[in-house]
């Protein structure tokens, strides 16, 4: 079993991704998928003219500023655009797909930050109206209820809270805490270059192999979405995932690619 | 057991429905939601500058013209918006609910329209391009797994066909699908008017009961949604449903309501 991750980039491919998966099940394996939609909801707030405002951590991580309108736009874009048209894609290459978001049967549930740190200008401020969450708890029953019963959850953010309150979560973070409450140690994850670049302008330049010890170290290097990337794949191995692959979303056979080694490999024991 | 159809008006109290539902099912009933949503799609078409276009069948029956654009925003406010929303509120209020669009695990089943005619200044036009479906079968299987294991379906719009195409279909034969699939006889509709009026500008008019015999002169006197309405009640009963009851779903106790004879009862047999 293992967690497929599909990144937001709409430029990854989810036909190819569909007919090497329908193969990959039929030998038996199991998966859930975990899907992004970041490019389609920043469109979609475009075109509703919503404001995107990104907030940077002490730590320098971005992430979105989420009020009720970029809320709802998550809601539009993640759950009902790019959700429902993976799920469909699926089901044309004959995967028994069912689309959940984190709200459903309450799959994810998470804690409301009440405060946020956000660096502008070189000062620190408190963002207290932020609508994002801790995740705390997976409906693991859920998903093994669907899985016993033949179908590959397809899960989206939001998240929802104990007293019911749809809240952002890290799209990474959902990937481990599943992956954490089914036992599962190996991630796949999926987007639009083809691998850890050493050198973000060289799309030659692929990592192939990184070892833990020295995961962390690749930090610096890391820029822009890349460096959550790596962060996710520190805090999954801490995890106790014993594999991570990153893969290139946009070529054919895309998960049998990055199993094989054609992206880059994070494995927590060397071989 | 029997479904619950809340209506697309905004208007419509879902905190108060929770609350009813809630107390109902702690009798040990239970119930699956279909819900609409179709205030909320126009005014997203409205603000995307997507053109809304009615068709108007030979029977004079209204419908949306579904193109791509049309069937997307279907998707961001039935399936991500509204029905998110109506399962946050429900689970706030302690309701076990999960969201699942037709096309979640081939909940709804339908076979494309190939063309649909529509009445336009008179002249009778083929419509080729039109994304709806007529619904051919409902994943009953799905339905109950979750029922047993204690979820309330909460169901939204869109369908997908066997060979995975997304299509917009009519939710009051979603609502009347599931109902014969489940061998449900009890469908309680809630929308944002006291019942059936008889005269549409005076909301003290409501029809307490109507009979099957007189249902389809009932025709005649329905307007605009309505009519679609009793076109609907006529359909529920002919497909064996004894009992359908049309509510206010503004009001508190709104479900308790209905069933007890606020708005209007249609029988299959006389008592």
């Amino acid at each position: 079993m293992f967690v497929l991750k599909i990144g937001g980039d709409k430029n990854i491919n989810i036909a190819y991704i569909a007919e090497d998966l329908k193969s990959i099940l039929e030998s038996g394996q199991k998966c859930i998928v975990v899907h992004g939609a970041h490019q389609e909801r920043d469109e979609l707030c475009d075109k509703l003219g919503i404001n995107i405002k990104t907030l940077q951590s002490p730590s320098c991580i971005e992430s979105r500023y989420t009020d009720i309108e970029m809320l709802e736009a998550t809601m539009m874009a993640y759950t009902g655009l790019v959700n429902t048209n993976i799920v469909s894609t699926f089901r044309e290459k004959g995967i028994n797909a069912i689309g959940l978001s984190g709200v459903d049967g309450g799959l994810i549930i998470a804690k409301h930050k009440d405060k946020v740190l956000s660096i502008e200008n070189g000062k620190t401020k408190v963002i207290r109206d932020n609508l994002t969450g801790k995740i705390t708890a997976i409906n693991i029953a859920l998903l093994e209820l669907l899985l016993e019963n033949g179908y590959v959850p397809v899960v989206s953010i939001p998240a929802i809270s104990e007293s019911g309150q749809v809240l952002n979560v890290d799209n990474d973070a959902v990937v481990t805490m599943i992956a954490k409450g089914l036992g599962i140690n190996k991630i796949i994850s999926l987007f639009s270059e083809s691998g850890f670049l050493k050198d973000i302008d060289d799309k030659e330049s692929v990592i192939k192999e990184i070892s833990v010890a020295d995961l962390e170290k690749y930090m610096d290097m890391a820029k822009g979405r890349m460096k959550q990337k790596v962060i996710s794949a520190v805090d999954a191995i801490h995890s106790n995932i014993e594999e991570v692959y990153w893969g290139d979303g946009r070529i054919e056979k895309p998960i049998s690619s990055a199993l094989s080694g054609g992206g880059t490999i994070i494995k927590k024991y060397n071989v």
